[in-house]
C-alpha cells in the first residue's frame, strides 16, 4: 500500500504498524472512544484557514475574508476556531445560527445564505445580530424589508444571482447554472430586477452580490469566469443605477482530495489566479475592486476528517465478491449512496501489510445501497474487530448524518499535536427516544 | 386534478376546498402544530396491520405472524399500535430495540436483524429478552453463541440466507440476490455450511430461516419464487441433517402507490398465492408446512403518512422551469435524492382548482440535488405561505431524517377518526446543540 501521507500530512504510521491522525494512534483512540469515531484534527482545520486567511490579506482589498461554509460542519466547537482564526461563517438555517451563538461567535461576521428563509428564520437572524442576509429572491427581499421596517433597523443584504456556469461537476452539487433553485439569473434579467428592487427599500442596505458555481469543483478557471461575469454586471448596475457593491462574494467550492487519483489543488495560487482575473476585469470596466468574499467547507475541513470505525463480519461470496462490514455506514456517511463519492480507507492496525483483499467496505444498515465505499483493497487479514479507517470524512459526514435504523450518531473528537478531547458526546439510546411521547 | 382518494382512502377535499387527512382539514393541523409537520394516519397503520393479519390467519399455520419491519418507522408510539394489534416486530438495532422496550412492547416477539449486529448489540438483546436473532454470518453466529453460552441460556436463532433472486427493482433495495451483503447464499453452499454450524452449536436453538428478495416489490411472483427456493433447501436440510424449522421468513416487500401510474397491490390476494405456493412445494417435497412470517415495513406506514411543508418562494426562470421551495427538504425526506422516489404532490389549500403550473418542488437545504419531487403540477396560484402536502411519506421519512444544514426534525403527529395527537415532538434549536461540549 502507499504512504497515507501522499493523501494528507496528518496521516502517518507509526512503530506499532498502525495508522496515526495528526500523531495520535487511531487504535488508541478508538480504544478510549468507542467506534464508530469521528476525529476531527484542529490543527489541521486551523492551517486550512490560515491558508485561505494568509493569501487573502495578500490578494484582496481590505475588507476582503473567507466565511468557513458552516454547512460542511456544523457544532460548536468549530465555531469557536472560526472566532479564533478570524475567519467569517457563512450559515443557512436558524440551527447553524444557533450553534455559532452557542460557541460566543461574532455573528456580525455571519452572512445568512438559504434559497427559502422563513419568516421565523429572517426574525431569528435579526434578534441574533447576524450581519448579512444573502437574498435569494423577491418574495424573501420583501419579507426581509418587512422585518427590518417592523424593527426600525437598516439590514445590510447582498443578493444571490446565478451567472449561468455549469461546472460539470456533479449534478446535485452544481448550482451556478441558470437553471437552479438558487438566486436569481444575469441571463434572464432577473438579476437586474432585484437589484433594483432592492435598491429601493428603506430598510434595506445592498452591500453587495454573491454567486457560488458549484461544489468539489477542479475546472480550471471556474472561478475567474464566475468573477468576469459578476463584475460584467457590477459594470452594468453602476452605469444604470450609479450602485457600486462593497462586497462581491464567489462562494465556495475548490475541491479536495479523497483519493490519491484525485487533483491536488494548490489554493493560494488558484486564489492569486482570481485575484488578477478580478483586478484585470475591474480595470478593464473601470470598476473599484471591491471587497472578495469566498466561502470555503469542504476544503477547511474535509482532510481534517477521519471516521473510525470496528469490522463485523468478512464475507466472501465465492465467484462474487467480499464484503467487509462495520459498525456504521450511510447513517453516519451517506456520500456514497448519494453521490457514489470516493473515499480512501485503510484498516488502521495493519497498515505495513500488503493491500491485496478486492473488497466492499459496508455499513450496517438494512439496506443494500449502504455501501461506504465498493471496490477497494484492504489486508486479506481483515477480520472481526479490526479498526477500519475511512479518511477526508471532515465535511458533509457528521453534517449529514441520520439516526437510520435508529442508530447512534458518533461522537466527535478533536485531536490536536499532543492532545485528544471529546467534542461533541455520543448520542445514547435514551437521546433516541428523548423526543417520543 | 384527480381526486386524492384514488391515491388512499384516507385522503378527502372538505367544503372549504381543503385536503383533508383521515377526515382532519391539513391546513388547520399544520396552522396548530407548524410546518414541517409529519402526519400519521393510527387508523391507517391499523387497518393495514389487520389485512396482514387476517390473511395470515386464513393462509398459514398456527405461529405464523407477519412482523412490522420497524426500519421504516421507529419511534415510541408506532411500537404501542404493534402491541395492541398483535404483530411481531423486526428490528435491526440496539436503538430500535430500545424504542420498542419504551413502548412496553413484548420483546420476545422481536427478530433482531442486520448483518453486522456488534458484541454491544448482542449484549443488549439478550439483556431486553428479544425473542430471536436472525443469523446473518458465521463470525457473528459464534459471537451469539458464546455470549449465550456466558449466560447460560439457550438463544433462538432464525438464518439469514440469500436465494438469489434479482427482483428487477432499484439496486440499493434489491437484497436477495447472491451478491449482496446480507446472509449466506444457498447457491454457493453457504447457506447449508452455517446451517450445520449452527445445528452444532450448545446454546443455540435453530428456529428457522429468513429471506428478503427487496424492498417495494411489485414482481408477480418472486414471493412465490423465494419460497419454492426456500423450501427445497430446507427439504435438503431435513435429508442431510434431518431438521425441520419451525418458521420460514419471507422477508418484506410488497410495494404501496406513490403515484396514480403505481400498480395497486392486493395484498390479501398475494398471500394467498404464496400460502397456495407453499401449501403445493411443501405437498411435493413430502415436508410439514412451516410458521410462515413475512415483514412488512413500507406497506403498513407508507400510506398512512403524510408531510405539511409551507412553501417559501415560487422562483420562474423563463425558458427554464418553475421552481417552489418549501421549509423542510433532503432532511426530513432524502428519498428523492437517494433514490429519485416519485410522490403525489398538493397545495392542500387549494384543491379545487386547475393543476397547471408545471414546476419542481424543492427543498430548503443550500444543495441543487435537495429536490422533493421535480416536473410536477400545482395550481398556478401557488404562494409564499402555502401549505404544500406530500402524501405517502410514512415509510422511511422520519426514520431518514437528518439535522443536515442544522435544520431540526419535524415531529410526528398521530390522526384517528376524530382526534389527533403529538406522538414526537418537534426538535428545538437547543436540542441541536444538546451534545456539543
Amino acid at each position: 500500500m502507499t504512504n497515507p501521507a501522499t493523501l494528507c500530512s496528518n496521516l502517518s504510521i507509526n512503530a506499532r504498524g498502525h495508522l496515526c491522525f495528526r500523531g495520535h494512534d487511531t487504535l488508541d483512540l478508538a480504544a478510549e472512544y468507542g467506534t464508530p469515531l469521528y476525529l476531527l484534527d484542529a490543527d489541521r482545520v486551523r492551517e486550512n484557514c490560515r491558508t485561505y486567511l494568509d493569501t487573502f490579506l495578500e490578494c484582496f482589498p481590505a475588507g476582503s475574508k473567507p466565511l468557513f461554509a458552516s454547512k460542511a460542519l456544523s457544532f460548536t466547537g468549530i465555531y469557536r476556531i472560526m472566532q479564533e482564526m478570524g475567519m467569517g461563517i457563512d450559515v443557512v438555517s436558524s440551527g447553524e445560527i444557533h450553534t455559532a451563538r452557542n460557541a460566543g461567535f461574532d455573528l456580525s461576521q455571519a452572512f445568512f445564505h438559504s434559497n427559502n428563509k422563513t419568516d421565523d428564520d429572517i426574525s431569528f437572524a435579526m434578534d441574533t445580530g447576524v450581519g448579512y442576509f444573502v437574498v435569494d429572491n423577491p418574495e424573501e427581499l420583501l419579507a426581509i424589508q418587512a422585518e427590518a421596517e417592523r424593527r426600525g433597523i437598516r439590514q445590510k443584504v447582498l443578493l444571490r444571482l446565478t451567472p449561468g456556469i455549469d461546472t460539470h461537476t456533479y449534478e446535485a452539487v452544481n448550482t451556478g447554472k441558470v437553471d437552479s433553485k438558487f438566486g436569481q439569473a444575469i441571463e434572464t434579467g432577473q438579476a437586474e430586477k432585484i437589484t433594483v428592487l432592492a435598491l429601493s427599500q428603506s430598510n434595506l442596505d445592498l452591500r453587495g452580490f454573491h454567486c457560488h458555481v458549484g461544489s468539489q469543483v477542479f475546472t480550471e478557471d471556474v472561478f475567474e469566469r464566475a468573477a468576469e461575469i459578476m463584475l460584467r454586471f457590477i459594470a452594468h448596475v453602476r452605469d444604470i443605477c450609479g450602485y457600486s457593491p462593497a462586497f462581491l462574494n464567489l462562494g465556495g467550492g475548490y475541491g479536495v482530495r479523497y483519493i490519491e487519483d484525485d487533483p491536488q489543488i494548490d489554493i493560494p495560487r488558484k486564489i492569486r489566479d482570481v485575484a488578477a482575473a478580478v483586478n484585470k476585469t475591474c480595470a478593464e470596466l473601470k470598476i473599484p475592486v471591491p471587497a472578495i468574499l469566498m466561502e470555503p467547507g469542504r476544503s477547511i475541513v474535509a482532510d481534517a476528517g477521519l471516521t473510525l470505525y470496528t469490522a463485523g463480519s468478512v464475507k466472501t461470496i465465492p465467484g462474487y465478491r467480499t464484503y467487509v462490514a462495520v459498525d456504521g455506514g450511510m447513517s453516519d456517511n451517506p456520500r456514497y449512496a448519494l453521490y457514489g463519492a470516493r473515499y480512501t480507507c485503510y484498516n488502521a492496525g495493519r497498515m505495513n501489510v500488503p493491500y491485496e483483499m478486492e473488497c466492499s467496505l459496508v455499513g450496517r444498515c438494512c439496506e443494500s445501497g449502504d455501501i461506504i465505499q465498493p471496490f477497494l483493497r484492504l489486508p486479506a487479514e481483515t477480520g472481526r474487530s479490526d479498526t477500519i479507517a475511512v479518511c477526508t470524512t471532515g465535511a458533509y459526514n457528521y453534517s449529514m448524518a441520520s439516526n437510520y435504523n435508529r442508530i447512534p450518531r458518533p461522537p466527535i473528537v478533536m485531536l490536536h499535536e499532543g492532545s485528544h478531547a471529546l467534542a461533541v458526546r455520543r448520542e445514547r439510546l435514551e437521546d433516541l427516544t428523548a423526543l417520543d411521547l
